[in-house]
């Protein structure tokens, strides 16, 4: 940890490395997975047979990757029903929230019968990655599942990886309730692979969703454009930006949520205030003391974190801006006020009773979110990842005939003559029964 | 060309075979493409002269890259009266058409002081990718350039490939009108990782569009993550699916249109009459013997063309939404009909006045559209392109209060210990004023 100021060197140092946190370092993880992708594309099953033993210790054939339906009701009853209630409560919130995010196609109907619009269509299939192994994250199947089934998407499948075989009980129950019907006992790039070529067992889909380790991240860069995908996922962060009004409790506690994800999770203070940031200091030590998960979350603090003090206002927003971070937490008062000049930001959680976890879990919004500084062009995971637009064009007779001298120009400006052609013979059917054949059959139908 | 029967056996395995078409093949190039990003990234400027030497025989020094504001106005004047007149015409259209993606921000606002939303800003700073070297582009400069202005966009920069330090006057001349400030004389891979990286004097953007031979598509997957990309785009494409209504010449005309861009550009006919079938194929090799890009057409049509006579509307349906083709001709009587049925493309054009080339040009929607079957997930460049998201959470301590014990029951299921204490500890400053320290001043500002 790092208790910085912004103007000094070495406060500049450190903000200039942050620009590049999301280069994921693929080279060193690149050919394994290419391997991989390259085995489950060739092999299919056989493939992900072969991994499951490999990583996963599990011996199984392939009629067993996939959890059988008793299987899912039988774990659902293993889950305590205080569990289950929380991830209903959790399930309809994040549905009413995404509900919000539906879009229609929309049309503009001009002169000459001339017709020009877009359809949003809901995707067919797409497959959701729950990352599982060394721990369960029912949050992630309600965060990918609900916003497809909101969206309308015809099959949700979801992969998760399941160590001897088993998924976590509670990982089924929240499929369940959110609607998934195909879960596989797959997880890292070889799922990936699985979801986008398709085996005998998995079907291809047309969109990948879901977080996951680097592995899982490189084999979702590599497939994109076979099938599409959310992002490419890096380490979870959060940036909070506090005032003297700010519990340092508090916010330690914030920061900590963050750091025990994992050890390259980034949890960062701004303030303008040297006494807040030496209180969370401490806070932050204090509460490390007694956290189950501390190591890992010492460790995420102590290399990774960092207290920013800044000198002024604009330039913590500037900083803001600049840092884009996955989640950013607005513990000052009168926190709206700033919404106008944050830019950047996956998740803005507002003043002191938001914190992080409440949107983690349950508040509406979607907890998938660019990281890594991606939230300058990217956006949380929505109903708009499983809904896609296709253009609708129109034209009549008559409005072909007022248009096509500009597109003739054009198309010549290009050097593209065939497409002037598309025109001119179209204009010779319009002007004359006489024209080419099969223009006598060219009218419009109604 | 293959004139197949899409039930017998070549039929078959030729459509199995587009399944796959969008595999691009980035091997072959990927080292050389990671080179040139590496050298981009280390060396800035000097790289991109030593590739404007090597790639486009221009010496130039890195100040020269940009193109001057008098360099673009004195291109301007050798441009045409007319075909201003055409970019201007066309530019309006496809200003209108964008206008109607504008998004607005939106949240909700629940019963103890709950409000949710999502704030949409568009993004900073783009940079637009715009083929050139053989032939020159200024519709894509206006289809690329006009959604970023309407999104709001503060900053697009504009990037194509200047043999001998030149671009084209029309290319220069449509980004006057479509108001793009900043023209660099660079293209390639090498303009990618410009725009990925930053120079000296090439800026570093949040996103990067446009279409672009193998080489750039190759850039863009590989930066993708780092910055935002649109697409990776592969050769072009039209799949028209016409009934004996529609004119056997203009058909014709509009699978050449396609052909003459590449020589692996892919035009495709579906067609339930073997009949009219036979008088498109002849047509087509009519209509060949005349075209200055005949070479490139006649090997587009020959090694990639399709003549596919389907048995039923049913099937010649599932066949289209199976291939996903980037533009889709319906020409067919009331082909409107077919709208509902229709899941996967790009652009839908209806009727029998509504050739492809006038959607690449002027109808006002936009040309970059989703290639090689990812029109199955992706859609036309838009205006939503250059926005993006934030998510907006605001609860207050009443709110908390009500929520919290779910979310500590779903952070415990997921073991994440310091979550829970997140929510705890403001549990305590919300029902004790002797709470930790700092509760006092955590009362909600208004």
């Amino acid at each position: 940890m790092r208790l910085l100021r912004t103007g000094e060197k070495e406060g500049k140092a450190f903000l200039e490395a942050l620009k590049r946190r999301g280069d994921i370092d693929a080279r060193r993880v690149e050919t394994e997975v290419g391997a991989i992708l390259e085995a489950v594309r060739q092999r299919g099953d056989l493939a992900l047979v072969d991994y499951c033993r490999r990583f996963d210790g599990w011996e199984c054939k392939p009629e067993q990757l996939q959890v059988p339906m008793e299987e899912v009701e039988k774990a659902c009853q293993r889950v305590s029903v205080e569990l289950v209630n929380a991830l209903q409560v959790a399930a309809d919130r994040i549905r009413r929230f995404h509900q919000r995010q539906l879009e229609n196609s929309w049309f503009v109907s001009e002169e000459q019968g001339v017709f020009l619009g877009q359809k949003v269509t809901p995707l067919e299939q797409v497959g959701l990655y729950v990352p599982g192994g060394k721990a369960a994250y029912p949050s992630t199947v309600l965060m990918t599942a609900i916003p497809a089934q909101v969206a309308g998407v015809s099959e949700s499948v979801l992969c998760c990886p399941a160590p001897g075989g088993e998924i976590s009980p509670v990982v089924l129950a929240a499929a369940r309730i959110a609607g998934v019907k195909r879960i596989f006992r797959v997880g890292g790039a070889q799922a990936i692979a699985a979801l986008a070529y398709g085996t005998r067992t998995i079907p291809r889909v047309d969109k990948i969703v879901g977080p996951g380790n680097l592995y899982v991240a490189v084999a979702k860069k590599m497939v994109y454009g076979e099938v599409g995908i959310d992002s490419v996922a890096g380490p979870s962060e959060v940036l909070v930006v506090a005032d003297e009004s700010a519990s340092p409790a508090a916010v330690a506690a914030d920061l900590l949520a963050q750091a025990e994800h994992d050890e390259m999770a980034l949890p960062l203070l701004i303030t303008l205030s040297p006494d807040l940031g030496e209180k969370v200091r401490v806070e932050v030590e204090r509460q490390l003391a007694g956290l189950s998960r501390q190591a890992v979350a010492r460790r995420a603090w102590e290399t990774r974190g960092a207290i920013l003090v800044a000198a002024t206002r604009e330039e913590a927003v500037a900083l803001v801006n600049e840092i884009a971070p996955e989640h950013l937490e607005l513990a000052v008062t009168r926190a709206e006020d700033l919404l106008g000049v944050i830019r950047n930001a996956g998740a803005i959680f507002l003043g002191h009773w938001t914190p992080e976890a409440l949107g983690d879990y349950a508040a509406g919004p979607n907890h998938v979110l660019p990281t890594g500084g991606t939230a300058r062009f990217a956006s949380p995971l929505g109903v708009y990842d499983f809904l896609k637009r296709s253009s609708i064009l129109r034209y009549s007779a008559e409005a072909l005939g007022t248009i096509s001298g500009i597109v003739r120009q054009l198309a010549q400006a290009e050097g593209l003559e065939a497409h002037g052609r598309a025109l001119e013979i179209r204009e010779r059917g319009n002007s004359s029964a006489s024209g080419i054949g099969g223009t006598a059959a060219m009218e419009d139908a109604p």
